[in-house]
Formats: C-alpha cells, structure tokens, sequence
C-alpha cells in the first residue's frame, strides 16, 4: 500500500487530491492547516502529517519551512499567502493587532478584532444589491465616478445629519475610499510634520499608526465613562496647542463610553479658545440604542469635521467612507483626493451601500443587530467573570467591552500566547500613547462566542476552573 | 392655459413632472440643461425656459443661481453635483483637467480624458461577475479582506509576470485601492518633503498634482519617441540627486511613445550608478500590440517598483491597483496602507477583476480594443489635419495622440473655450513641468468620435472649413 490507499492516510491523501483534481485548490494555494484538517477529517495530526509528507515526495504538494504546505505549480512559486500566516515575531503594537486580524487563519478566533461575523451582516441585502447593479447602466460599472461620489448616497447622508438636527448644505459632503482614508486625507491637509495632534488614551489603535505615518507628536487626554477628562483636555490644550483632536463621540472605541452633554460642551468651548480642530469618527453611531450628544451637531460643523463609513454595520468588503465638514474645506479635500486615488470611491461600491441603505430593510437589520449585541455583550461578561476579568464600564451599545485583567497580568504576554492558539486578542496598551493600558483587554462580544477564548485564557493566565 | 397644456411648454412640463412621480429625478436632483433637453425634446430652448419657470413657480423646481434647475425637496437644500457643474474659473492646472473629465455632464464630449467609453469596456463580463458575486459566501462580501488582497487576483498577476519573465516570489506583490493610490504609498514609504523627484516632460498630469501633495521638488526630464533623452537624464542625476524617477515605458502618457531597449539599459545604468530608485507605471502594458522593453523586466524588480490597474482595461469603478517591488519594501507599504487605508482593497472589487481575468474573454476583448483603437487613431489623425493639428508621434497603441497646435495658438486658451461648449480638452502645459507644451493637446481617440470636437475646435482657432 505505497500510497496508503485503504487507510486513513490513503483517505486524507484522496481527499487533497480531489481538491486539486477539482480545481477547489490550484497551483500555490495554501493547504489546510494539520490541526484543522486533522479535525475536518476525523483523525490525528499525525496521519495528517503522513499524508501531506507522502504528497509532498510525489510532488503534488511542497512543504515551506515554518509555514506549512502548498500545491506545487506550473514553475510559479507558492504563494505565500500572508493572510494566512502573518509574522507573530514583530512587537506587539497596533499593526501587530490590525496583521493579526486582518490577515487572521479563517478558523481563528478574533475576539480582538474590530468588526462583526459576516453571518451577522446584511447579507440578503448586500446579494439583492448585486444582482441589481449587474442590470445597472455601461457607466456605472466601467466609468470612474464624479470626485464627490454617489449623489445618491450623498443625499441619504444628509437625510441622516437632517434628522439629528445637523441641516448642512450639499458642498459639504464628499464620499472617500474608507473611513480611514476620510481621517487620512484631514491629515494631510491640516497636519505638518512636528504638529500636536490629541487623542484619547486608551484610543482606537489605528488612530496612533495613522498618525505615525505623519509624522506628528502625539498626546493623549484620559478617557472616562463620560468622556475625555474636561480637565485634562482643557490643561492640555493651554499647555500643547494640539492642531487636531481625533476622538469618538458615542460608543468610544475601545471603551464604549459616551460623551455626556457637559463634557461635550466644555470640550467645544475649550477647542474654540484654542482654536482646535476636532475630527469626529462616528463610526459606530447606527449602533446606539439612543442619540446622545454629538460635538458635529453643537457644533454644526464649524470647528469639528464629522466622518464615517458603512464597515461595520453594513460590510466591509464594500470600502467607502464619508466627510461632513466646512464647504472650503471640502474643496481642498476633493482636490488631495483626486491627487492620491484619481477620483472618489468606487462607484460599483457606493451603489451597492445606497441600495442596502434605501433598501428599507436596514433599519429593521441595526434592531436586530443592537438587540444581539445587547445579549451578546451579557453574556460574555458572565463568562469573563469567573477569569477575574471585569468590564471597565458596561456600555450602552457596540460591539466592544473594555475589561480589566486581574492585578498583575500584562495582556501582552497573554495576546502572544493566545495567537499561538489561533486566537487574537486586542491587548490594552495598542490602546494607549502612555502605555498605562498594559493590564486591559478588549473584547468584541460578537466574536467572542468561541468556546476556545475562554480556555486559552484561562491556560495562559493558570486559572483552574472547576470542572 | 394656465399650465400650458396642449402647447410645446406644456408637454415639457409633463415630461418633467412624470420623471419627478416616477422618481426618476428626486429631490435635490439636477434638471437636464436647457440646451440638451430642447434638443431631446426637440423644442427651442426659450420653450424650455418657460417650462422650467412655470414648474419652479409651482414650486415642484428650483432655481439656483448660475447652476441650472433641481427638484425641489422636503427641507433638504438641493444637492449642488459637482459632478454636473465643475467650477470653471480654476486655473487651468491638473486638478483642473482631473474635475473638469470626472465631474463633467454626462452629454460632454471628453477627448481630454483619460479613459476609454463605457461601452468600449467588458460589460457583459462585469456583469456575470456581479452576478457570481451575488452568489459568494458571506465572508467575501462582508468581511475586510486580507492585508495583500486576494490571493486569486495576485495569483493571476504573478503568471503575466512570469509569461514576461519576470519571475518573483509571491511576498513581493501587494494589492492597493487604486494605480495612483500605489504611487502615493510609494512616495509616502520613500520620500520626504523637500525631496527632488525626477518625471519625464510631458508626463502624466495627476503625477505633478501627487507630488505635489507630497511636497517635493520637481523636475522634469524631456521626452523623447524613444524614451527620457538620455544625455539630460544623466546630467539631471548628477546634478540633482533625485530620489525617485516615475515614469510610463510602454505607451508613455501623454506622448504614447515608448522605450527603446538602449535608453532603458542607459536609464537603469544611471539609475544604479546614483542610487536612483524607478517607479515603472505599467498601466497601458495590455494596450501594447507586441511588448516593449520594461525597466522592471530588465532590473528584476530590485531598484524598479512596478505599479499598475486595471482602470484603462477593465472598469475604472471597480478600484484596484497593485505594487511589485523588493520583498522588504512591500511589507512596510502594507504597514502603510493598514495604517492609511485599515486593510488591502475591497474583496469585492478584486474578486470581480480576478473573475473578467480569468474569464477566458479577457485576451479577445483587449484584442478588439487594440484593432477599435487603431482605427479610431487613424481616423482622429485624419481629422484633426485640416485643422493644422499634427500628431507629435505615430504611436504603437493606447489611446493617446499627443498633437501640436498650429503655430501660435494657445491649448490652454483653447481648453477654456472649448469647456464653456460642453467639450473637456486636455491642454499641454498641464502635462508639463517646465511649461513648454502650450501648444500642445493630448486626444484621447477613443472618446474623440463626436463631431462637436471639430466644431468647436475649429471655431474657436477661428479656421473656416470648406461647407
């Protein structure tokens, strides 16, 4: 039985092949992980191992040192396919987090990433949206779009701002290639290298590698259950003459926290002393079971340049963000836009977002989703109880949950370990300019259901449970 | 009559009112031109007029100053497309070229832009790729994608490469949100503000408006049939130490010319004698009839960073660029993009180039472009001759036709006149960094069909043609 037909080896090594011979998995592909495979099949790792090394001798297949096996080509070398094996030696800092994730094992368990399960997105939707374009006009799916993008995502944006008070004119609003870009290209156009720019502390992680891509000095204000530290912020800013603030005004990533209508207003006040430009990221606005206050709205856009983008509630396959802001600003911006991507976002994409968003269903899809969240985020302190890991604060919505490790723990160690495990973690001080967030974690209660999370916490961190 | 029922006016007035019920136009929406829509409903345009003020009177439009009519709306002030009304007192500069063919009214005829008509693209490939795509897990259409961007579309790369022979790992290409996108991460990674960076002279205008964005210095190398003059582009490298060269080999923008193999060994020499390190912008490589030489090619990618899309071939809605470089490099331009754009492009918009790629119509499709586009070069060549505007240069491909004005005539003059008769030109100097192409304009020959271009042209160089 030289290749093992009749045993299980024989099993596993028909079952490879008939990927191949089927086209499921091509020349340079990344074959299935032995553990995973090993549970896919029903049998050890070590007969997974055998099998590969067998296909590997016969040529089919080619193993690379440390990263697993590949289908052999056509003289084309395997792709080593990052997304599936990202560096886990490089230091844990905010790519480490955004690598990790992005470039996660599809059988990882993230309950350190920033997005919802694509099961738990408007899928129905999205496919109706599809099959609707692909009857749209030549234009629409061959033609780059206008340098503002979609008129008629434009207009629902501003139906949106109307409804919160926010009444804006129309050269006010222009569409980018995501909400990261929206922060990126202010940055570009009000940012000099050696600038001031604040932010929270702890704050969304990429606001810290964004800005180090800038070049810029960065200085964080404490965040509370209520907001930035008033105190702080206004000491800082008489103290630093910060050129910009980034922040998140409802639902704070990471903490959930929300501004509460005093600090709103003494942040305001402040940054109009100081002549402070304030950037805020409304990201996560669809998720707030009620509005709470917005510096955009007091504001009205003067100092504070509002932006957003469809990745978390609708799919972030789809990239497309959004900025609201002073219409001579915009103006520029539209300019450094064209000069960096040659016109606005995709305009397949931008439709394909207007027809889930007019499509009537979403509101009812943000009910559905803020309710399961609402359990999710329950349950999962309950379940990080027993670890001594508690919530910061318990928010009043999103998908995040802020938690304190118990005394002594570093969640560094405990995220490297962890990735070990195929599970990535999002550790404290990602989050934090003062490095003073080395014992939080946090979690997205969306993704946290995995029962492994729990017990490659409790292994790393020695807790014995009870059986 | 009151509502001019029965007459020409009043079945202008029905004919809007039954687009604003249908909800062909809503609220916010532009109304056709008076001119366009008297000839669509072949009617004088004073009927139009008196149309459009009756309906504004009832209040169903609105009048805004100097920018035409829009359906009146529910509080929401009318949207200003800018798409439909570019601001045209700008300086006549790359921006304004980039606004004046992004933004421009659909019934504009756009000889200045760069890209090919809607229905010279492959429509019918696009749109059984949507409807595949309506069909793909939820992942693919919810999810970021990874880091690189998707395996299938690199994959797809990595074999033109190899056809080519340039053979490179599979660590030394990355996916980004656009070509010009891929520049900007480049210049972003390798320059500093103050940097001289060298472009040819003409070069294409949206290079000039990147750097600068990017705050560097200038300069710009003449252009020859057969590549940079290689004497100059020696002096200017000692001379000047730029950092960075970027440049178009095959079907160079505007010209069409292309590389000879002596001026590339001579670039590359000099190019490694001073350090200097090459971005090759392969965007027109599919347009080419026979291969060219490539300084990527020749170099093997270490001190050349080969960029392209698949804007000019495939779809310029469906955004997606690429960077081939040395493997060190590409993993601190994805740090970048993670940084600036969180994530590689849209899973979605690679997922449909990937399936037009693979499609097997792709090769006839860019077959029967290449022969339309012969023809229609020919034929532009012929028709701008009465006019005394002479191709610079006979190119091999592509869709440019840079031509000299007859002596004394300003491009720029011309280009201004020309917008102001819904006809988007681009002139000379915009390609330009030392200013010297003022008498030229570059054609696009696949969007030079409409009989207005001659008209206008000729009317407004004041040159009578025979009845």
């Amino acid at each position: 039985m030289k290749d093992g037909h009749g045993t299980r080896t024989g099993e596993v090594m028909a079952a490879i092949r008939s990927k191949v011979s089927t086209r499921a998995l091509v020349a340079g592909d990344r074959l299935p992980s032995i553990r995973s495979f090993a549970a896919t099949m029903g049998v050890s790792p070590s007969t997974i191992v055998e099998a590969y090394d067998r296909l590997a001798a016969e040529g089919l297949i080619r193993a690379r040192r440390g990263s697993g096996f590949y289908v052999a080509g056509h003289g084309l070398p395997p792709l080593a396919l990052s997304e599936a094996e990202p560096r886990r030696d490089r230091a844990v800092d905010p790519f480490w987090v955004s690598r990790q994730s992005l470039d996660a094992d599809p059988a990882a368990a993230k309950p350190g990433c920033g997005w919802l399960p694509a099961d738990w997105m408007p899928h129905g939707a999205l496919r109706r949206a599809l099959r609707i374009l692909a009857r749209a006009e030549d234009s629409l799916l061959a033609d780059y779009g206008g340098t503002r993008g979609s008129p008629a995502l434009r207009r629902l944006l501003l139906g949106r701002f109307a409804a919160e008070g926010l009444e804006i004119a129309p050269d006010r609003i222009m569409l980018t290639g995501s909400g990261t870009q929206a922060i990126d290209l202010i940055c570009r156009f009000l940012l000099r290298p050696g600038d001031t720019v604040l932010v929270d502390d702890p704050c969304y992680f990429n606001f810290r590698a964004l800005l180090r891509a800038h070049q810029v000095r960065i200085v964080g204000v404490p965040y509370t259950p209520s907001g930035p530290d008033v105190a702080a912020f206004e000491t800082i800013l008489s103290e630093e003459r910060p050129r910009l603030y980034i922040t998140n005004s409802a639902l704070h990533n990471p903490t959930g926290a929300t501004l509460s209508p005093q600090a709103a207003y003494r942040v305001l006040n402040a940054a109009s002393a100081h002549d402070l430009t304030i950037v805020e990221d409304d990201i996560f606005a669809d998720f707030e079971p009620e509005p709470s206050p917005r510096l955009a709205v007091l504001d009205g856009l003067d100092r504070v340049i509002r932006i957003g983008s469809f990745s978390k509630t609708l799919s972030a396959s789809i990239r497309c963000g959004y900025i609201a802001a002073r219409a001579d600003w915009i103006e520029c911006l539209v300019d450094l836009q064209v000069a960096t991507s040659f016109g606005g976002p995709s305009p397949v994409a931008t439709q394909l977002i207007a027809g889930v968003l007019a499509g009537g269903g979403y509101r009812k899809h943000m009910e559905e989703l803020r309710q399961r969240l609402a359990r999710a985020r329950h349950e999962v302190a309950i379940r990080l109880e027993p670890l001594g890991i508690q919530p910061w604060h318990m928010p009043r919505g999103g998908f995040y949950l802020w938690c304190r490790l118990p005394e002594g723990r570093d969640s560094a160690a405990l995220a490297r370990a962890a990735v070990e495990e195929n599970v990535v973690l999002a550790p404290g001080n990602v989050f934090s300019v003062s490095q003073t967030a080395g014992s939080f974690l946090r979690f997205n209660v969306a993704q946290s259901g995995d029962p492994r999370i729990i017990s490659v916490l409790g292994r790393a961190m020695g807790v014995h449970r009870a059986a």
